[in-house]
């Protein structure tokens, strides 16, 4: 199976090939016959814009929109721009939901003002609902194609409500209960309405004591409670308790890998998310130089470290072959300490509670890592002192502080950071590295001042 | 709603005061009734083990059961031992097969086979079948509780027994239709069931190009599957075409999650995952030494290069009061690029063909932003020298070559390795500030050497 990607080379040229034959259309329609919308998308994927219109007005609606909804927003303004305005409309009140929210919001302020109008009323409401919610709350990822039921009829009776509803729903699987005012009173799933006895009340067998989350509430919170509690979906509900629309359980995937994609810009003290390769670079350099800044005015201080120890320098130029070494280690084994703990607390594996435990942790770890690298470091500098241990005993001895510093502060930084409701990912590598080297600096030059 | 979590600590005690009533059984029931398992487990998480083998007890089977199987495999060991043989047998009969064959697996042999030959038979064979297949794989993660059909009975006598599979099923939302060797024929959902006409056959309203996933592919490819096809689950097949389960889509976000802290361990050089409280400092420092070894190798060379140019730095003692700084600029800016391009290609907005696009950008950002910071070193230096302008003109130009060099490294390096089948998050933060170390120190004293 799957094996659509493999072909994709071999199918590309087959596609234009029909689109230039008589009576294309349907040639296309037996072409892409019982194929999933996804795998014609990637099929179509690396064709023009105009040939792709094409194989999506082959297929018609809905089937076409779906595969449309398969691509990114810049293709698929790309590719809205090829159809006729009718077409436009047509995209826009067949598309989901919330996926067609997202792409309005995307699409220029002068394109959304000419088509809107040409969208039907509910649709053009719904459109105009949807994109009030602010970025990244549960209202921005919500989708308005839920099932619902009265909770006074029977179960036979909701069977023959939920058939109806069926054809456009993104799912009838779960099934909210809601009362005249659309204040939500339950949920039912489909399961549990085959199984009931058929003139039992929906209102007897619904569970009451559900789980929802408030349109405003937080989109990353809104998909940890739908993982928490394996749910496919989760009801979406306003201040009044009236229920507003359904975040589904496809969402959760997305909204996780865009948090960790945040995060990872964080460790990496890449700034903000952006699209990369469409910004441009000057975008990319403000993003990333207010970073750079920061760590360089740390750097300042390592530099006047260096400063102050001139004479010391000056004396035993040796002394400054091994500061680079040095503050590598020391940044490196503070990044290590960092990942680790940094990301176990995202995960919730670390907890505040077990700040004493990482400390001794990291500490013999510093002292284990540090004194196994001491030796390295240390023959080295014998090697170059030609048998003088001065040289090697303070690099030895600094490796090892350094070390054990480094991971202790590595790990309790990112620690301290979230005590005092900080983001952790702030202390990540580049940081700790930064900071590190100050006292690295501070704890060399004061051992070689002894041993010297 | 979730207002559990922050009664949590009013709750407890609450708990522990009807443990010690009498008919304590009843008054748990009543106490947890209505209460989804997920939020019994976080009200008794922070019970003794004892406790909370009581509260599984009182709920019984199956609702202790779906609370038992919140637990981590640990907390789930500590639990499980507190049980009788008798009750231990159950809740093995009981759990999800692909969480009881994760914990199987998880157990002590020696307990696996005091337990195993006391649960039913049936089970027995799922858990031997199940704990057989390779880690990381798609069977490691399937469940086979999965609904199924043969074709040639029509869709009233499919919903009957479908009726009578529900309440075992993980899902019944999606039924494969399987022949009598249990070879996958099609699939259909529960909604195509109840929407289509009664008196026809399950073979005519199934579909029959359907997307499966073998049992040894790997679970990440899996999950990216279901996830690329938005399934609320995928059947899994043996390379005979015969089902042997299904992996549903709660598994996918776990495996995204798990993938990307993989990730996150390389970006910080932080060797493979291991349960970081539980393991002991030997076993951590052993993850970490052997990356900090190979980084401490190319620092090596760096300090060679300041050996070489010891004359030098003897007569310019200033020089290395700025090569912390501007090796921490470097590195922080290689970080910078690697961060956003490692990250680009595992989420796939960053591909291999982008390599001139990417090149074009870091370099233009790499101008920008080390012009900017070249500007403030130099003045700087200019501070220190009182005037003189060698050494700020000497930094300045360094700080703008290392910037430009670490962003094009920090993004061409990561892109070469994936270019060779090399993990490209190899070639993340520490590696990049380590490799351009040595670039930067041979740029610097080149600059030095031609202005002094």
């Amino acid at each position: 199976m799957c094996a659509v990607e493999k072909s994709k080379s071999l199918i590309a040229p087959q596609i234009l090939e029909i689109l230039q034959a008589e009576n294309k259309d349907q040639k296309l329609r037996d072409f892409f016959s019982d194929m999933h919308p996804y795998d014609i998308f990637v099929l179509c994927e690396d064709l023009g814009d105009a040939e792709i219109t094409e194989c999506i007005k082959a297929l018609g609606v809905p089937h076409g929109i779906d595969v449309f909804e398969y691509f990114d927003d810049d293709r698929r303004e790309e590719i809205f721009n090829c159809f006729s305005r009718e077409w436009m409309a047509d995209i826009l009140e067949e598309m989901d939901p919330d996926d067609r929210a997202d792409f309005v919001k995307f699409l220029p302020k002068a394109k959304r003002e000419e088509i809107l109008p040409l969208v039907a009323r509910a649709e053009r409401l719904d459109i105009k609902k949807l994109i009030e919610y602010k970025e990244g709350t549960a209202g921005s990822i919500l989708t308005t194609d839920y099932a619902f039921l009265p909770p006074d009829i029977t179960v036979r009776d909701a069977i023959e409500k939920i058939k109806q509803q069926a054809f456009d729903r993104e799912t009838i699987y779960y099934i909210y209960v809601i009362d005249s005012e659309r204040k939500l009173l339950g949920f039912v799933t489909l399961k549990d309405m085959i199984v009931a006895p058929s003139h039992k009340m929906v209102a007897d067998i619904m569970l009451r004591n559900l789980i929802s989350a408030n349109v405003n509430e937080d989109k990353e919170e809104v998909a940890k409670k739908l993982n928490d509690y394996d749910f496919l979906a989760i009801p979406i509900v306003n201040d009044l308790n009236q229920l507003v629309g359904i975040v589904t359980v496809d969402d959760v995937v997305d909204v996780v890998i865009e948090e960790t994609t945040e995060d990872i810009y964080k460790y990496g003290a890449a700034g903000e998310y952006i699209d990369y390769l469409k910004a441009n670079s000057f975008h990319v350099a403000k993003q990333r130089v207010i970073w750079l800044m920061l760590l360089v005015f740390v750097g300042f201080v390592s530099a006047w470290v260096l400063e102050r120890n001139a004479d010391l320098i000056e004396r035993v130029v040796a002394l400054s072959f091994f500061t680079t070494l040095l503050l590598g280690a020391g940044g490196n084994a503070g990044t290590q300490s960092s990942t680790v703990v940094i990301r176990g607390m995202a995960t919730g594996s670390i907890n505040l509670s077990d700040l004493q435990d990482v400390i001794r942790k990291e500490l013999s770890v510093g002292i284990m890592v540090g004194a196994f690298m001491a030796v390295l470091v240390s023959l080295r500098a014998l090697f170059i002192t030609h048998g003088d241990p001065r040289l090697g005993i303070t690099v030895g001895i600094a490796m090892i502080a350094n070390v054990c510093l480094a991971t202790t502060l590595g790990a309790v930084l990112p620690m301290m950071f979230k005590k005092v409701k900080l983001d952790p990912a702030l202390m990540s590598g580049p940081f700790i590295t930064s900071i590190v080297d100050v006292f690295s600096l501070l704890i060399y030059f004061k051992i070689a001042m002894w041993v010297f």
